[in-house]
């Protein structure tokens, strides 16, 4: 009988912009599992009583613990990285607006041709060109926080050893289910251009590396034999006889200030980077009255 | 002194096409913590004198209490669904080469223009455009194993009621650490033509909706100010005096045999599509010497 019991102290949480909460346990003191209970219950009351809607807990590996206690109040997990995982719950009577997971992965293919429209070609030690005989453009994935034209670059140079510069991005694609059951890879073909010729192929993951010539490339059974190589190689070979026009970049900022780029048909990206009046293409279709 | 111990048998795995192993606990039988514990033990030393390199391990939420015992053993979080985690470990000798989760967001923005060129614009109940007056294009994310275009012609339809088919990619960018602290947005601004024009919003997350004129829309002070919103209302202006080419749509079929589709050059699309004899915007650009 000391009088009253202390109220219990909330969870300390960050509004949000879209009426939600986040509750971030990375870098406080250790929690038990019952202080955890206690606190996420009196929490969980207090923010429904505010008509606060999306609830987030972000907890490090050594909380593992308290996962289970989340879980059985009605939060799921929304997604992890090596050393988190985010937990979310929806408390709110309207629909749901919890923002899906990263759901895609970004990967590009390169092509880098030389002055005697020779193609870089690469084949794979693993994976699932191994054994086929398939010589086929470099290519690799966009890691976290990458440009696509600056992982296009990165890739040509760990694969091959070869220096570029980007120049466009000629077309894009999609891969539903390929990488992880519920993931889709969207892969950038992007033209590059050479400043270096020595092959110094990586030997972790390419079997072998050369220039070859881009009729050779193109007249591959493996690609001839399959519509979508078939495409992406008929707009490579196009490309090199300079019959064929993509999406350069334009250098801009994003909504937080950032420096990004925004990729754009490259007559209307040399008009806004002010290398052109007026963009050509655009004025030839008007007059031919093909738009 | 019953004889010899029963040899603990391995955790049932799956060998993949990169020499690691993938072990799905989603639908056996459950299992005591000592006895995953000791299987995954003998399973890692056969792994490891098999030369096997990365190895998996799926969780389902119930078998929460197996991750400590996994994590102590080397395993990291690869990636978390609502109903799974999923964990990695690399045991071999040579660098790491586990596929990165899943890095990207897909978003689009639709232009929808009516025969008057007035664009379908709305505002949004919350959200980082909240209080700014700001008259947008309709936007969203795409859902997993959804495609782009279809993305965004769901968006419209239920954002406004209107009816949409899909016409063009005019650009695309990149916005880094936007939603997620280490995940980035690349979002795809689309060209949809409407078939309805009677505008039903969707009230749980859209303010108001209308058909405003092009000319008015790119006028906003909110994307007069901002480089980046300036250059994309730039690019919808000119698609609407028919001054801007995009990326269009080449149905395929990707490496799995599923239906897919190639966005490329218009000019181009059009030929491989069988539209076109030959891509007109880039013989022109040949004529002109502008390559």
């Amino acid at each position: 009988m000391d009088g009253e019991a202390q109220p219990i102290a909330l969870l300390d949480g960050k509004e949000d912009r879209y009426g939600g909460v986040e509750v971030n346990l990375m870098e406080v003191e250790p929690m038990t599992a019952e202080d955890f209970n206690a606190k996420l219950d009196v929490s969980l009351k207090a923010w429904k009583d505010q008509g606060k809607k999306g609830i987030w807990i972000k907890l490090p590996c050594e909380l593992l613990s308290l996962v289970d206690i989340a879980i059985k109040k009605g939060f799921t997990y929304h997604h992890a990285e090596n050393e988190y995982v985010m937990l979310t719950s929806w408390i709110s009577d309207l629909p749901s607006t919890i923002p899906a997971n990263a759901s895609h992965r970004i990967g590009i293919g390169a092509l880098v041709l030389n002055k005697n429209r020779e193609v870089l070609v690469v084949q794979e030690i693993d994976g699932v060109f191994k054994g086929t005989g398939l010589w086929k453009l470099p290519t690799g994935v966009i890691q976290e926080g990458e440009g696509i034209w600056a992982g296009a670059v990165r890739e040509v140079k760990e694969e091959t050893g070869i220096e570029t510069r980007f120049v466009e991005v000629l077309a894009c694609g999609e891969s539903h289910q390929s990488f992880l059951e519920r993931k889709t890879d969207i892969y950038f073909l992007c033209e590059l251009e050479p400043s270096t010729f020595e092959i110094k192929k990586q030997d972790s993951e390419i079997l072998d590396a050369k220039w070859m010539p881009i009729e050779e490339y193109v007249k591959q059974p493996f690609i001839q034999n399959r519509e979508n190589f078939r495409y992406m190689a008929n707009i490579c070979l196009k490309r090199s006889q300079e019959e064929y026009l993509g999406f350069s970049t334009v250098l801009t900022k994003n909504l937080t200030g950032k420096e990004s780029y925004l990729y754009c048909n490259t007559d209307h990206a040399d008009f806004l980077n002010g290398k052109l009046d007026h963009a050509s293409t655009s004025l030839f279709r008007k007059c031919f009255c093909l738009t």
